[in-house]
């Protein structure tokens, strides 16, 4: 029952009128924003929403009883408001409560220019105006999903004894593949400093070098987990990809686990009970958003998170999904090769296939990346991807190269710059050991949470190409 | 009592023997790094340190029960191993147990490259090795402290209603003076494109305009508090300050609640609250390592913490501090002004003389944001300051100019563009109604509750001019 008192009525959240047991009769004060009106001569409803909750608390108007009724009644969608009243506790209504109003002060008035009125807008026009659609019960209930998870994933991690670092967004260390990467820059553009050869002298700018704001936290999280055991990153990342989909943004959140004495089984492990408890903490903690995501956006949404949490991820190599999709009668866009990719249609597929969650593990080394654990077959790494109904690939990991010569060979083969990452390899001299981490898309998730379909809605203010707004 | 049963025997980690009740006689396997061994002829003694805690497990070796006795007990400094043994308890003793070896695997032994070594290091030489100063205990206990003192920020946050909110790196929008931001770009500093008029073309830029990474997420904020009533924000954030103090990062962690229908007062009441929830979550979840930091980087730490929290802070207006200022006995270096700020040596003084945390409020408008709410008097702005003994600045905030008409004026007497903040702005037009925000900076709140002095050893890779390895 909230901090002020200042008249000697308590501020109540209507989360709170719908979650603790505020007493019939309870003199109360909410403040938020008008939702909806309807009048008649006598009485007026005011749907109030202050953002503790997706639902709204509805107050009664009694037009003998407020002075300024005809003002009230006839409040634009947006409007700030207090409103002092009564708690009347309806147990057998649709609402369980309603608040009788003793006065409602206007804070402001909307007018007909507010942008979101009654009839509902579509989620492109809502795009356009991203600093306000958190105001609509969509985005509402989405967001709130989304700062539940982040809280999920703290909680599962630090529950488990996970270190958080903040792995630092400037760098000047190649990770992802620097032509992948923002540069970031102090000098003037248009009188960029010049050394003798002509070109750009970066030993002016802030950081004496090119500098870049990274695309993972990886590196940097495996120096700390040979520190700490077991560490997590959860911060912004960034590519500078040039393509227009539904899953691609330019800046994006990751969570970046990584974890000493760790294998490609015990790997698989954590994401899947990692997994299994967010989903359950955002549906435990989020369940009026997560009704309204089940009947307006993706029908069977919480049925299909429930079947998740209860069943047991299929672990399979890549060569037998392979395999599998060969022996299935379908016409693949893309013909399937022991040697290869798995496209969006063959992950589909196999999630169809298995009705459920699904690890592919033990990569063809070619298409992986040089710091990933070479088997002992020579010709696969233990990397693994987890693909889940609908969503597609949520995380990828793999268990790392520790042995000192074999990653150096590895950048070798594969034509990495070893210079920038020379102390990402000295990690294989000093104490090395087996180790594990993988990412997770946090957008990618929230959308598999919530049944968005696209990127831009599951990110407050998305950046895509041409596309810089807010 | 961990994941893994490979051979039948618990994996535990080290934090497991100190807290949890493992039973005298128990067999398990630890993993983990050696941080000293001693030996005599029959008897070795290892201590490994495994990350997940800053104490260490001592394993005790005898001569004809381990069959590499020789090589174990002179396994330099940071060697990985894998030891199976016995828990022994020895309540009586310093340490409340050991483990008596059955085994000890060398998983990968250092030699005397290994860059750390017994003898004590300086904090300089270290931050050289940025990559391994976590495992010294230095920083093991820093960068733990940093870490539980995240969670414990999203706590009570989550706890007490407010939706985390991650606003956008990449923006457009000129919050805190384009001049202190990074630029962003993908174009080649080579072969800048370049429009009729000779200035570069950023049309071609993957935004198709100068983009920035921010110093601030409230702008984006406040857009959000409209719709959920309390928000905060937690992440990374830049500026390009050239300067090299103690207390300068050109990247550093920042967080920014922002609350709807919340005046100055209880935006104190906020941020007092959240302090001293924050310190408290610290001093329950960091014993061992706030008595490191107590005994080796700050005598009287923990004392100075709890004093806090069992506190009030002061409240008093800018003109008062000014007016103590004056009153006393001191040559200031910078004469303390009714309409000026307040210089280090100022607060120093205030938060001694109080003897605590000191809400610094009601600042000459002159030397404050545009955003901020004008108070009835014309004259000074209702801003606040945290100041905190020892550390100065902690916090930043004020009541907001929730008024359209006032904050146009208050751009246009500040030299504030407004195009690229209109949409703020708007949000005065849409249900506008008195808010309230503060940022603090994670980095100071680090250092606050460590003791260390330089803000690059409370930020795992710092960035500083001229300083970006990593």
């Amino acid at each position: 029952m909230a901090q002020g008192l200042k008249t000697g009525i308590c501020k109540v959240s209507v989360k709170e009128l719908y979650f603790n047991d505020i007493p019939n009769g309870s003199l109360i004060e909410i403040n938020g924003w008008v939702r909806t009106t309807r009048d008649s001569k006598a009485f007026g409803f005011l749907e109030i929403n202050d953002g503790s909750c997706l639902k709204n608390a509805q107050v009664v108007l009694e037009a003998d009883k407020i002075d300024n009724f005809a003002e009230a009644v006839k409040l634009n969608i947006g409007s700030a408001v207090s409103v002092q009243g009564r708690v009347v506790l309806t147990p057998n209504n649709k609402q369980p409560f309603e608040i009788t109003a003793v006065s409602v002060a206007v804070l402001q008035a909307t007018d007909e220019t507010y942008p979101i009125q009654k009839k509902r807008a579509s989620v492109e026009f809502l795009r356009d105006i991203a600093y306000l659609r958190p105001r609509t019960n969509l985005f509402n209930a989405v967001f709130r999903v989304r700062s539940v998870a982040a809280m999920g994933i703290h909680e599962y991690f630090q529950q488990n004894g996970y270190v958080y670092v903040n792995t630092p967004l400037i760098t000047t260390t190649d990770c992802e593949g620097s032509d992948q990467m923002f540069k970031i820059s102090t000098l003037n553009f248009n009188n960029m400093p010049k050394n003798k050869d002509g070109k750009v002298d970066l030993s002016q700018d802030l950081f004496g070098k090119q500098a870049y704001i990274t695309g993972s936290g990886q590196l940097h999280g495996e120096a700390f987990a040979m520190a700490f055991g077991k560490i997590y990153t959860f911060g912004p990342t960034f590519r500078t990809e040039n393509s227009n989909t539904k899953t691609h943004a330019n800046e994006f959140w990751m969570i970046e686990p990584e974890m000493a004495f760790c294998d490609l089984e015990e790997l698989m492990n954590v994401e899947e009970e990692m997994l299994k408890f967010v989903i359950g903490y955002v549906l435990e903690n989020c369940p009026q958003e997560m009704e309204f995501l089940n009947n307006f956006v993706q029908k069977g949404l919480i049925e299909k998170l429930q079947k998740v949490v209860a069943s047991d991820f299929v672990r399979i190599d890549h060569k037998d999904v392979i395999k599998i999709l060969k022996e299935a009668d379908i016409k693949w866009e893309f013909e399937p090769e022991f040697g290869g990719d798995i496209a969006k249609e063959h992950e589909k597929y196999i999630t169809e296939y298995f009705g459920g969650p699904v690890f592919i593990k033990n990569w063809p080394k070619d298409i992986k990346a040089y710091y990933m654990k070479l088997n002992p077959d020579g010709q696969t790494v233990a990397a693994v991807d987890l693909e889940v109904p609908g969503a597609g690939e949520l995380m990828g990991g793999s268990q790392r190269e520790e042995d000192y010569e074999k990653i150096l060979a590895r950048c070798d083969q594969m034509g990495v710059d070893k210079t920038s990452i020379d102390w990402f390899l000295n990690l294989r001299k000093f104490g090395s050991c087996v180790h594990s981490g993988f990412g997770m898309g946090f957008e990618r998730l929230v959308m598999y949470l919530t049944g968005v379909d696209n990127i831009r809605d599951a990110i407050p203010f998305p950046r895509t190409p041409n596309n810089c707004e807010y």
